[in-house]
C-alpha cells in the first residue's frame, strides 16, 4: 500500500470495508472523490454523519426514522388492524413499492439463528407481541425471507400468536412473475406446486 | 423517494453520485452505514474529508501526494534521466506494481480531446516540456492509454520533443500475457503483428 500517500491509503481502506466494495472499487472511488468538487465531498461526508446521527428506530414498528414514529406509523390513513412483519427496514421499502399493502409494519431486525447465536429475545418479537395484544390488531402477516432461519422464525411467532386468537398468515412462496421454471430450485418449485390455485 | 426518512434519502442520493454506484447499491450501502459502529462511520467520513483536504499535486510530476513532492520524486534512488508520461495518477500505481520501472513519472491529468474541448494547454504538457529541457533527462516514455485520444496526445508530445533531441518512446501495443487471440479486435492484432520480434 505504499504506492499511495497516507490520506489516500486511509480512504481506500475505509471504503473497502463497505459491503460489495473490493480493493479495486475502493481505489476507483477514492480517486473519484479526490477529483470531486470540494463542496460535493463535504456533502457526502456530512450525509454519512447526519444519517448515522439522526436516524433511530420508530418506537412502534422499529422502522428507521428521524422522528419518534416513522412516517408509516404516523399516517392516520393506514389500516391499524393489519401488521406486516419483516426482517429489516429495507423490506418495508420493497413492500411499499407494491402500493398494495395499507397496514402497518413491524421490523424484527433479524431472524432467530442458533448458528449466529441469535435467540428470540435478540430480535423484536416481544415488542410484536405487545402490539398484538392491542385489540385493534386483526391479522399479522409474516413476510420474512424464505430461508431456513426465516421459516423457523415465522413458525416460532405463529406458535406464540395462535393462543391469542390472532389470525396469522404468511406471504406465498412460488415462482416470481417473469421467472423461468428451469432456473428455480426444486424447493421453490414444489412450494409453487403445493400452493397452486384453481383458475 | 418518500419511502425513506430524509437523512437516509439524502445519504442514498450522495452515494449514488459515485461512479459505478447505482440506486440499489447506494441503498444497500446506506443501510449498511446505519448499522455500522458509530466510530467506524466517523472514521469513514473523516477519511473522505481528510483525503480531499490533504491531497494535492506533486509540484514536479503532478502525482497525488500530501507533501510538496510525491514519494517517487523524493526518492533519491530513482533514475532521474527517465520520465514515464501517464494520463492519470492511478496509472502510476499500476506501473509501480510491475516493480520494473525505476525512473520518474509525469502525470498529464488527461489527454487531448477536441470532442471534450480539451486542448494541449488544458493538460500538463507545458510542465513536461519544462522538465524535458533539464539536461538530465535522456528518455521520455509515453505510456498513455491506447485510445484515439491517447494516441493523438502521444504523437503531439513526440512531435514537440523531437527537435529537442530527447529520445521519445512509447510502450508496446499487443496481446496481453494470458490473453486469447480470438478475443482481441483486429487493431490490437495488427499492432501485435506489426511489433513482432525475432526470437
Amino acid at each position: 500500500m505504499d504506492y499511495y500517500a497516507l490520506p489516500i491509503a486511509d480512504l481506500i481502506e475505509q471504503l473497502s470495508k463497505l459491503p460489495g466494495i473490493g480493493k479495486k472499487t475502493a481505489q476507483r472511488l477514492a480517486f473519484y472523490v479526490l477529483e470531486m468538487d470540494p463542496l460535493e465531498v463535504e456533502k457526502l461526508a456530512t450525509s454519512i454523519i447526519n444519517a448515522k446521527e439522526k436516524i433511530r428506530y420508530c418506537k412502534q414498528c422499529f422502522n428507521l426514522t428521524d422522528d419518534e414514529l416513522c412516517s408509516i406509523c404516523k399516517d392516520r390513513g393506514r389500516d391499524e388492524s393489519l401488521i406486516c412483519v419483516v426482517e429489516g427496514a429495507r423490506d418495508i421499502v420493497a413492500m411499499e413499492k407494491t402500493r398494495e399493502f395499507k397496514g402497518l409494519y413491524h421490523v424484527l431486525h433479524g431472524v432467530i439463528s442458533p448458528m449466529k447465536n441469535i435467540g428470540p429475545d435478540d430480535i423484536r418479537i416481544k415488542e410484536l407481541l405487545n402490539r398484538a395484544y392491542d385489540s385493534q390488531v386483526k391479522e399479522i402477516i409474516l413476510a420474512l425471507n424464505p430461508t431456513v432461519e426465516g421459516e423457523a422464525t415465522s413458525l416460532y411467532i405463529a406458535k406464540i400468536l395462535k393462543p391469542l386468537g390472532i389470525k396469522t398468515t404468511r406471504i406465498a412462496h412460488g415462482i416470481p412473475v417473469g421467472g423461468d421454471l428451469e432456473y428455480f430450485d426444486e424447493v421453490t418449485l414444489s412450494k409453487a406446486m403445493e400452493n397452486r390455485r384453481e383458475l
